[in-house]
């Protein structure tokens, strides 16, 4: 690693030339690759990675460097795992949800529909067994995982038509991540494969009925706006999408401890960040989408029955066939069964006044 | 700062003396002293600064050392702001609600009666208006301030008699902090002055007849669950106790770049390491105190709607003679209300949705 990376610093190269390599050593720079699953313009998803290299680079006065490459230029958006996996990469920036494909087990630590948010599973990694679980899983890959970045609990989907019964996704064409997906296609809808980059308009020319978004500030961006007129909440599919960053273990053993303990301090920096940043933008983001005339609605509860009646099917008919999975699963739940008990004798029903009262 | 670390450094002591000057100062340790508002057996109060003072340590080789000193080690809890402002130690660890004896401006970024949870104060202060002006008004005190820490919203206060009227408060002798304080005050209670070790006591003697605590984990320890039956929820008096690390303007102006982006590092993982330890922990210790007999019960509304117009009336009364309070406090409550307006699509109907639903 150190090596490599000083010969492709440009200034130490003719001090390598000169010989005087002990004197170099002290001053050498790491220098790191990291390839993001997020292109430049989704501006906080991609943004969070530069925090975590801009900290890094801070906090070592600028002796490990981190590269943040965009989705597509050092690999596809989706091959920054198996880019870490086989150490072409010392780092990815991703979410799990992307790589439902090679285990379902991804979304766990990621998103789930009718899944925890950014908080609960802050406290099941943290302190519940998530930590552990998901840090054997990721083992597996070769990585190690670390938080960095959340979008929160998003707004909803976009929907030509709306939604008022659980029929009313029969038949519906839809473009829908990984497990959102699945529940959906339970519920009678017809997925659609589309690159991300033409669901908008699919959706506006009517390819498709329906498509999901990521947060209110992030489908402003994407124009979702024009080309569907109802936003629909809430977004059950996930309790927030919560992002990692992921490191090659080898890459990580080769740093020092300080090193080490800067990679996951940047992290947390990182993760913190983006949390607060959708936190303050979603809401002005979603009033300028009413004020443009999106129709924000809710899905009324029936709906919401059906949707969370086929998740925890597909949840138990997973666990039928993966062990991993229903291991996992079934100690995520169980410690978001515990979560809610709380919250429901302390943030929810004062958020619920402080929702309802007149100011 | 330096240099009174070299001296205080014992092991460093001889070769000072032994006059090895420039080849000791590449090693020097930057040595500082933070003291905390908390007690050691608050361990996760206390143990946020344990776990700052241990990751910048980590992260600097140890070459960065802050001892933690628990309160009434150094100083008194309340003593630490001033040991801050006039450069007698280089950090606190503490909540800026501890000190509206001062300004009341201090609570605004610690915990107000009806105020934002951990996120929305989180989207504030690195997003909206919130950093600038609290750390304008840190400047005063001659600090910088760091989120480091919050409880997450806590479930509620004990009573010796439930509270089932805004009348019930008529004459009810109670230790509330500051601004809580002010309006069970307002609301006719009888404000009781006890040191915090006595608090416990008072109430199951009934010197008092209902005490604030700050999360059910904390208040577990402390047995509050001896002294009173009822733990009435939400806890409307704070959105969640938001701690901070100050830190002398002077010492962190003397740091090296890399020293000060590990400090703000270092913080933000112990923020985000106690809010999960809190999210944790407390359905376990709220489930436990069910399962002891403490009767768990909500506010009526028409209690929680006197209390809130007791709290807005208060706000309203120090914006008239605190310009400073008026201005931050109006920042404060204007993006609170757009916090609401998105979370009332997004967050809320899907918490509320779990909590309702049989898994």
């Amino acid at each position: 690693m150190q090596r490599r990376s000083l010969i492709q610093r440009g200034a130490l190269a003719g001090v390598l030339a000169a010989g005087i390599v002990p004197a170099v050593h002290a001053q050498a720079a790491t220098r790191w690759r990291l390839a993001s699953s997020f292109p430049r313009s989704m501006d906080l998803l991609f943004g969070s990675a530069e925090s975590f290299a801009r900290k890094v680079g801070e906090m070592t006065g600028g002796r490990f460097q981190i590269e943040v490459h965009a989705a597509g230029e050092l690999m596809p958006a989706l091959g920054v795992l198996d880019g870490v996996q086989q150490s072409a990469i010392e780092a990815c920036h991703t979410s799990g949800i992307y790589f439902v494909g090679k285990d379902d087990v991804f979304a766990i630590g990621s998103s789930l529909p009718f899944g925890m948010n950014a908080r609960q599973l802050a406290g099941w990694m943290t302190e519940g067994n998530g930590g552990k679980l998901m840090g054997e899983f990721y083992g597996r890959f070769n990585a190690l995982n670390f938080p960095c970045g959340n979008t929160g609990a998003t707004v909803g989907a976009w929907f030509r038509r709306e939604i008022r019964t659980p029929r009313d996704f029969r038949g519906l064409k839809f473009s829908f991540d990984g497990m959102a997906g699945r529940v959906f296609r339970a519920l009678g809808g017809l997925p659609q494969k589309l690159p991300a980059g033409e669901i908008v308009a699919a959706l506006g020319k009517g390819v498709i009925g329906a498509a999901q978004g990521s947060s209110p500030y992030d489908d402003q961006k994407r124009g979702f706006q024009k080309a569907a007129p109802h936003y629909q909440y809430p977004g059950w599919w996930s309790g927030g999408l919560q992002l990692e960053l992921l490191v090659n273990r080898k890459a990580f053993d080769g740093l020092t401890p300080e090193y080490r303990a800067i990679v996951e301090a940047a992290s947390a920096f990182a993760q913190a960040e983006m949390q607060a940043r959708y936190a303050a933008r979603n809401p002005v983001a979603l009033q300028q989408l009413v004020g443009g005339g999106t129709v924000v609605g809710g899905f009324p509860r029936p709906v919401l029955e059906a949707a969370f009646k086929a998740s925890m099917a597909l949840g138990r008919e997973l666990g039928a066939s993966n062990a991993g999975w229903k291991k996992i699963h079934d100690d995520y739940r169980s410690f978001q069964q515990q979560q809610l008990f709380g919250a429901r004798h302390s943030e929810a029903p004062l958020d619920s006044f402080l929702q309802s009262v007149k100011w």
